[in-house]
């Protein structure tokens, strides 16, 4: 039932996705080296699922089916679950080292769940039972769902009606017997190519006269009228450079962001989600932002962990891993990472039980946490460029280090030149270096630096968001009330 | 079988507790101005778990005995309990803007269960027993029991078999058929004065050259030979001035230290914890200091809930609760302290069960946690010094605002100008903005600084010390190993 | 012609000044405890200009009079005038580890200097002049003169002309032949009661309907109808106790702020310096402001000195002065303490000449000067409290350390018992680690934190000012043109 | 006699320098796609020197011949000289956006000129002399000369003597009765291939057995047996992606780094500035790091300005310009920014004269400059990120934005759709977007993070080599006595 990761590359071959990138459609995007390395990621999220010591974090029981699934398809039945879904990014980020992407249509179920939930109490629609049709097949066959929610917006002074461009909100253009005719855009979304599913989600909270843009719904990768254009990383053209794969840091894995566009998509009845309801649309997101805030607390950790780790390798291949100043640097990296930990934990502990019966994060912890998140990895960051040297932004190409061509008066060659001069200590060889170094440039400055530092501040929502969401949820009048209680105010 | 806080503090009135302060034994210390808030405190440890609305929080069902008993005196029974307990110390600090004192002897008697146990197993002997009887009494009579742990040290090159004054650690002087006398001092002492009995822990990991410093026992508090010097905390003499109780801050609640001398005290069997085991002294430390760190994730987070309040007051009282800055320091403010309070949960959530069967916290975390407080508290200090403005360190005394004299040329008093110029805005009267101000000042500088502050600071382990734990927990081998794995280093 | 210390101190006995503390007249205030070691600062400037070896930085050569004068009362005559101003005020922070006071006179020396020049030329009025001679009256006779600005403002939502009582802004009440007649009142004023005469000056900018409010003059600390009522201060009744000298921290220097009420007193025409040129009032305040910013670049530099020095000291104390995160605090500290150093010369040197010939600083420099004086020293602060541990806060008084009451079983006495627990490292004396434990407090917590800290927040405006201040001088339109041209967008 | 920047150019086509990059031989480096943007850096500082605007800035009378030079060939006559020099500095950034890369030189001939002076005056040598020719010959023909100093190192914990390969630091091979030769390589060479000449400088200390290693010359840059090895940087080969010259984000500047190699190169005796006088290797590091700790005072504020500005813009056009958080974080890049200039500005005015007649910075500010500047242009970074927005990180290419490939169900092309989806709001078309979003990107992620970010954090010395001279020279037992004069300690 659940797939191996080899089974779920596989199964994306199948798939007619149209692909954009540099002004070409990608036919086979599987195997192309900017694209896989983050169909690689998600494949991870399958390979652990298979292996017995992590079967308690990526697997659990499925409250719908009662079948064993995949962990990314739970709906959380507890707070325990919700720990374990922290547990688990946390592991994901330390084996990827990267965004691995299934969170977001993870976050989505148990947003969407609850929501149509309510939804359904207050109208006597059916979207909690299509959803939760929907959700079972995804468990049945163990299927990545992308969750979108951030349209282009245009002028951010506008309502969505109002805007010149309807479509720069996604939207319902047709209202059929069998469905619904949509049309728009989703941005900045990740894992959207290496997914089989969309959940499609509205971006912000409507009023009445924004209801045709308070829609949600699931829809296929490859449907009829969908298509991606892939969006630009620090270094992605390292990937395609043959001969220095060392250079790209991260060989194996990466994350992706593209541009979702939806031109008159139609949608059968049984996969809405919301048509109009527009007083759920708030809901919807702040379900979904505050899972996805939470989710930050696991998975940058997990990449926090592999920077920690490959900081206090720096140290020991630079030979200065006793100096007093780079132990305390790690444990300042390692308690910050921790303290974001933390966060993620326990706004997952103070979980309580929705309507609809799955659990829902505590909001202002998982805004707090989030907000940490936008902070944290940047001083991290720092760190680790600190401790590895500046080596990681002056070190020459793979191909110089494997060069024949000479250049010295001996006839050394620029390979011999440069493994001369940037010899390692006898902790590591000189490859060993370079991977290293390689590794760190990548999350500090080059692809991984995307997800680690930029979606660390915009993802789920950008720093003013949870500061909103703090100040809403922070209790202000309750706190003033304990101040005139100790100072003796009436 | 509770007490009640009035029956708290006639109990103290029983007691032959010697105390000294400012070079004269005060006899009646439970009224004495500058003694009574910080019994005040303990008090409301007493009458919060009378209240129904609080008792899931304040009271927990005793494993030893099965009735209903204060939290403070509780075995951890699960994680749901260290939850719980950090809960109790957040509404504490919220009801007494100060140190309630209670939490160290309840940490004493968690980390005393599993380590006598532990020690037990070991060597045969029966101080599990002894602790169970000794905390059995506790729950049942509803005492007050303090933890004392840091013993003077004096040299600190030395260890404690080396110390010219042996005294400078608490040390085992005799062995008798029928107990130990035991000698020294214990340093900084929390809630000494009003505790009904005493634990003492040894202060460190000791050797086997050190066993005679290796040794944990209760006492009561006013045993033969053993008494208190009090110690001067900022602003200690205002509460002594009767006609500024305004200028006091809090002026029902506090805290207090004190030197806590054993000259030669008789310790029967029946009370030994710990005496001569040398190699379980290092569990007990870590075990009571992993608790306390955890602690301060609760008790601090209260009280500055009370100061962000304080303080989103003094804007409303300067008529700038509408100034965006304001709103944002606000913001931060609570940001930081529920960072705080998630360390708090998550260190607790992550419990584990010790082999005695009471719940342990994440060691790690807590850690975390209070290197977090050891930071935060200050920056939330330094904002509510902005917002409140300087005001809070330049007004006059509560006598001149009372004062008749007159000093104006048309006859006004001191008072009536101090009034005039110090008037308020329409939010308040002149009378509140003095209370506020001095309640925060009480809390930035005065006597509560000394908590909210300093014991930040250095209560539970100085930060250096939380670091060295950090240091020892963060698994930086498998972090190492993460970052190979990612780079292809094999 | 410069007078010394002492001659000084005698000077104030001369003076019918009215001061009020507590409810009562203070007739002797001169040898009042809580006041005397405010004026011993002021007496610190004096002393300094006496020493050869300070010559250069504590006096000048005045450009009025061509003689010799303290600079405390210099026009600064260029930018090495403005640096040496800056290496004046740490000197005397460094000697004092207080606000000295005397700066705010010098700094409105400099600001009604020029303001007065740009306003005769305008009005054709005679400010400057009245003011060129009464600084030569206080260069000739070596006095100290208070700048008093800071209104209490009332109601901060009105203007001064719309406040229910007009007394909240100083304002003139009656216009004679022979001068004005002014009542109101100036609050937190710094160093007031000991100056021989104060200028006043507004407090804000002012439009024509404050017209009367728009008023600046000088009047000896003495005039008809003036009074002042003392702040409070954390820990100020300390002063008093005759028994623990040591406990006062500091026992020599110290600070004072004070209401200072003007009650319809008569300004003689050749005092006046603005009276009723609105448009000049920004233009004085903001000057003020500006030099005032610059000065918190000196002075609390001056004392962060003292404060790294003490925590220096307390790590030799307490035996830990080998500790690596010791050392790196030490560092951390004498690096902000720098910093602000950095800033204070900064705007000095980057000073530029006013239209009536002395020199102002830079604005944007000075702003972030004192913005970072919002910050530093509290870190500092913290860090200070971190490496003097406890002890700090929870020490018995001196008159326990001095007591011969009988406590001990051998017949100790509470001094004994006292000195053998506290006692000291080899480093130092059981009563020198008191001294030392008591000025770290008095400048974290005590009395001195209130200069340190409080107003480092709020003297010379509070930080919002600042960056009011910073976002109008940063030029953000000729940054974007910068991006502009570098990107490659027209 | 000053050049163009055409000239400048045109120059260097006429050296034989070799240079190799990817395993290549660059024969026309002068306009090699990811060389060229650091020559035009360079060029620039010809071209601001023939614009009376700068004169000023730009240029100086030298104290050698009585010419006007350009200042980066220039001895500092005073602290004004110092000054002018950090406020070229910012220009240069603000006009480049990057490292411009003559600063190392002229930090150089600063450092050289006063050491040799003091050599020869213990050594009676003519190192002096030599050095006062060299530089005559570059001011008159307005050269680039880089300095060198950074050796390889090989094993951190043995001297260079102990090296089992002697290579890794530079070191004299052969004494000829005509000159020496020399052998090794400098790392992370800024700037090295677009210089006319190099001075090479040790790296370290030396001790007596390192003497061969204590060696200091100039070189022409195509000097036989010299070459060097182009290091990559994050997205360096956008530069080379003819469709996408918006992407690269700064089209026309940007930095580099080399490995510069000497095989067996013949100095000549004319072009020695050291020979084995080892007491002299650690004066010419530091005074040559004290000048480069200064500059970075200037230059990295100049980066720091256009990113403000590029962020000031970017809330411009995402609509978001007027919000309270986008204005306060743009004050706060700003105070930072400025607080680094301030450092830069006061260890210039803090100058004092060498022996030899030309001006040195103060050490212990210029380490406190450096250490802040390996602190706030990552919080900066930080800022501009926040402002920015996630699209600069998933932006689709140029090429998409201008492809012709239709996509859409209507027949759009996807150049219609990146259109559509990105449009801009009304204060910008969507090519200006990109623009910007890509110099964010570039200055945050891309090619010149290297310089702001990984840079400013190693180059002149990496943070902890700052904290040990900040130690050093913070005269710490200075304070101690302020402290213990204070506190009444004897």
């Amino acid at each position: 039932m659940l797939m191996t990761g080899e089974q779920y590359i596989e199964s994306l071959r199948k798939l007619k996705t149209r692909v954009y990138m540099f002004g070409e459609k990608i036919d086979n995007w599987v195997d192309h080296p900017i694209i896989r390395p983050s169909i690689n990621c998600v494949a991870m999220t399958y390979e652990l699922a298979q292996d017995p010591q992590y079967a308690d974090l990526m697997t659990a029981k499925s409250n719908l089916t009662g079948e064993t699934v995949n962990r990314f398809a739970h709906l959380h039945q507890s707070t325990d679950d919700l720990r374990k879904k922290v547990k688990m990014q946390r592991l994901l980020g330390q084996k990827t080292a990267s965004c691995f992407q299934r969170c977001v249509g993870m976050d989505a179920f148990n947003a969407v769940f609850s929501t149509t939930y309510e939804t359904d109490k207050k109208y006597g629609t059916h979207y909690h039972e299509n959803f939760k049709k929907f959700l079972e097949m995804v468990q049945r066959e163990d299927l990545v769902v992308d969750g979108a929610m951030t349209d282009p917006k245009g002028d951010r002074g506008l309502p969505p009606h109002k805007q010149k461009d309807k479509d720069l909100f996604l939207h319902i253009v047709e209202r059929r017997e069998d469905g619904i005719v949509v049309s728009g855009a989703k941005c900045h979304q990740t894992g959207s190519i290496n997914s089989h599913w969309h959940i499609f989600m509205p971006t912000q909270a409507m009023r009445e006269e924004d209801k045709d843009f308070a829609v949600s719904f699931a829809c296929p990768t490859d449907a009829e009228g969908m298509y991606m254009i892939y969006g630009r990383q620090s270094c992605d053209t390292r990937k395609m450079e043959k001969d220095n794969q060392i250079d790209v840091g991260n060989p194996k894995f990466g994350g992706q962001e593209a541009l979702v566009v939806l031109d008159n998509v139609f949608i059968p009845n049984e996969y809405i989600f919301q048509a109009g309801e527009y007083d759920f649309a708030g809901m919807m997101v702040e379900r979904f932002a505050g899972y996805h805030r939470q989710s930050y607390g696991g998975c940058k950790v997990g990449v926090g962990d592999v920077l920690i780790g490959a900081a206090a390798l720096a140290a020991e291949y630079n030979g200065a891993q006793k100096a007093s100043h780079i132990k305390d640097k790690l444990i300042e990296m390692t308690h910050l990472n921790e303290t974001l930990y933390c966060c993620g934990i326990a706004c997952s502990a103070e979980g309580w039980k929705t309507e609809a019966g799955n659990y829902q994060i505590d909001l202002l912890l998982a805004n707090v946490c989030k907000q940490n998140i936008t902070r944290f990895p940047y001083e991290i960051v720092r760190l680790a460029e600190d401790i590895a040297g500046g080596l990681m932004v002056t070190m020459p190409s793979e191909t110089d280090f494997k060069s024949d061509l000479k250049v010295g008066r001996n006839g050394e060659t620029i390979g011999e030149i440069c493994n001369k001069f940037f010899a390692a200590s006898p902790a590591c060889t000189t490859e060993e270096r370079q991977k290293l170094m390689r590794l760190i440039e990548n999350m500090c400055l080059g692809a991984a630096a995307v997800g680690y530092r930029t979606e660390s501040m915009h993802g789920a929502g950008s720093p003013q968001a949870q500061r909103i969401m703090i100040s809403r949820q922070g209790n202000i009048e309750g706190k003033k009330q304990l101040a005139k209680d100790i100072a003796g105010i009436k």
